[in-house]
């Protein structure tokens, strides 16, 4: 049987699929195009459309949805799920906002709906959640999930490059957007932690009840005190499961060597996912890029083809509710170009002064840092989580010999 | 719908698989057990069969074949294939010598053949394989794949134990079976390899066709020396893809700490499958227990019900050929009690003498190697690759400085 599909979008997630099929099964090529701008100089010699009605109103039976603007997006995939259609999303801000909404659907018209490439790129983690923890019971997941975030903190560790070139590096290299916002303040994680928790614990917490924090504020001064240490820094998202409910938060972090996140470098992305049946799960590869993510949805195409939807067994058949995370208390390592920036976080905690900078180390609730979020910004603190790797009293020494090593 | 379960054997395995679905669906708990020895010990106040017909021969829809006899385990399997059945398998042995044959019971009678738990354990990686590389192309694949040899190596490295006593914590922790001589010799490993070869490329390699050498020849010496190079030994499983075939080879070798294989400890395993559109993606988690293993046994019955049954992709709808490897050159660190022990083995390359042992770095055939084993296996050789990790000219200077150590 010969299927029909139908493609939002020609950009690079796009050519990347587009090109896996044209190599594998010319079958499974797109029968039409749809894309938005005109103008727009466009790799391949297609025959593309500019209506979306050529897709939504025409018999087509897969829809594969790669285009950035999540409205439409959600346009798109909710009137092809409204056709039980099988569908097939990328888009990460529209999924982390719809799913409860998208999920009905499906269920309501007989459609299936798969988002691998959403998350994690390449790595085939919502698939695992979703059919490989049947009758487990997980605990905790931790990630790395934005590719040029940890392209950008590889090139401060490995290569002693400034934030601002190291991302011009990660646009040139095509791992961050042309507006990199997303990409370095972690937004991009917080919707991807959304749907990773959906599967993997079954609640929904949307993304904006999570605190976020990128890699904007991470100074060259933390690089060294880090190494200092002989730790990494990383942007981790973290979920923590409790008998009331999930914490969640997404922070750089100090990694220690013996963590399997300290060896994932460049546009990687890992999730280590623990449970109470099959211990740790480390899941590593490729984070961003044209191929590894055209690679998943090509993956969830021949899925779909198979007649394979996700099974939500966490929820238990139970609808979806919105809800909020717990407040959880995270020991940091708070630092700024001054006292001043500092002193209403930190509350009662000591200053530390060293190489120009101030620096404290206290334990921050997640629900305060949420609300200093603006100052944080406003004045470019840097805020490192100690994730259980080192004691507090090496951190302390490894600061004063910073300030010695300056003012010796 | 309720499904119909038989289970074959009461095992680590069954019992992992019972508990989990005691804990989690009733049922999904089997209707039927049948075991073979009357006189055992059994941890549940259960009803149990004597006789296979009690499952082959009375109407299940489902069959779970978890013994350890691979004979018997191939005559209930295809039994259960030959009545169109649902069937899930864990024994390694049966699978890597009957894959082809089962799989074409699966094709003619309509049934289904699910075997996650019979490599890596906890693992996804037969999954990931099947549905996450549609339209890839694998180039490479590595693991650890035996739990008890990984931990018994983290015993040699991180508490200096002798292999003999690493050998016996393993079985008292339960990882290593009463007869260990399966696990340490890799032969165990050589059963997984054939398996994950045929989903991640196609091909069907016997086990016996495979150069398998496990931790049984791993010196003291051997452990010092990696140590002194910052370097781990570790069970390593490789499949190379070239133009002309596999080469396939099991053996242990030097692993640094820029691979994270470096970081596997203790029962756990890893895979790393490099591919050309997902670049290398790495998949870590427990290699053995009753809960891992259980677990997979758990999601595949799941799967199961849901009608999931492998894709076969990279075999393209060709019917199963036995092959034969590539030969393969291994640059390798040789070592023994006596010359005269080496000396067949290593052609011209030069032996050097360091803490009473013999030593010689050279590149050997995986083919001579495969004639040689009786020899190697008689005289206690150990055989280390050195898996591109680093110069031979380091390691030389690194064996004449154990050399001073105990000569000086």
């Amino acid at each position: 049987m010969t299927n029909r599909i139908g493609l939002f979008g020609f950009g690079v997630v796009g050519q990347g699929y587009y090109e896996i099929a044209k190599n594998d099964r010319p079958s499974l090529l797109p029968e039409t195009i749809v894309v938005q701008n005109k103008n727009k100089e466009r790799p391949h010699s297609l025959q593309l459309s500019f209506d979306p009605k050529d897709i939504l109103n025409t018999p087509h039976d897969i829809g594969i949805e790669l285009i950035s603007d999540p409205i439409q997006a959600y346009d798109y995939v909710s009137s092809l799920l409204k056709s039980g259609k099988k569908v097939i999303s990328a888009n990460k801000k529209m999924l982390a906002a719809h799913l409860p909404e998208l999920l009905e659907l499906e269920k309501s018209y007989g459609g299936s709906l798969l988002y691998e490439a959403s998350a994690a790129a390449g790595i085939p983690i919502i698939t695992c959640l979703d059919c490989h923890f049947a009758g487990d019971h997980i605990s905790k997941l931790q990630g790395i999930l934005n590719g040029s975030s940890n392209y950008i903190l590889s090139r401060l560790f490995q290569d002693d490059l400034s934030l601002s070139d190291a991302v011009k590096l990660a646009q040139e290299k095509g791992f961050a957007e042309a507006d990199p916002t997303l990409d370095i303040n972690g937004s991009d994680v917080s919707s991807k932690l959304t749907i990773l928790s959906l599967h993997a614990f079954g609640r929904y917490i949307p993304e904006n009840e999570i605190l976020t924090i990128g890699v904007q504020h991470v100074h060259a001064e933390d690089v060294a005190l880090a190494k200092s240490l002989g730790l990494k820094i990383k942007l981790i998202a973290t979920v923590q499961r409790s008998q009331d409910g999930l914490s969640m938060y997404i922070l750089p972090a100090l990694v220690g060597e013996s963590d399997p996140l300290f060896l994932v470098e460049n546009e990687y992305n890992a999730a280590k996912v623990t449970s109470h049946n099959l211990g740790e799960q480390f899941f590593q590869g490729k984070g961003a890029g044209s191929l590894p993510t055209g690679a998943s949805v090509y993956a969830d195409l021949t899925k779909a083809i198979k007649g394979y939807a996700y099974s939500y067994d966490k929820l238990q058949g139970a609808k979806i509710k919105r809800e909020k995370p717990l407040t959880a208390s995270l020991e940091v390592i708070v630092s700024a170009d001054t006292a001043d920036a500092l002193a209403p976080l930190i509350g009662q905690a000591t200053i530390h002064q060293a190489q120009e900078r101030y620096w404290s180390i206290c334990t921050l609730a997640t629900e305060d840092l949420i609300k200093h979020l603006p100052a944080i910004e406003a004045n470019n603190v840097s805020i490192i989580a100690l994730n259980g790797s080192v004691r507090q009293e090496r951190i302390l020494d490894s600061i004063q010999k910073l300030e010695n090593v300056h003012l010796g």
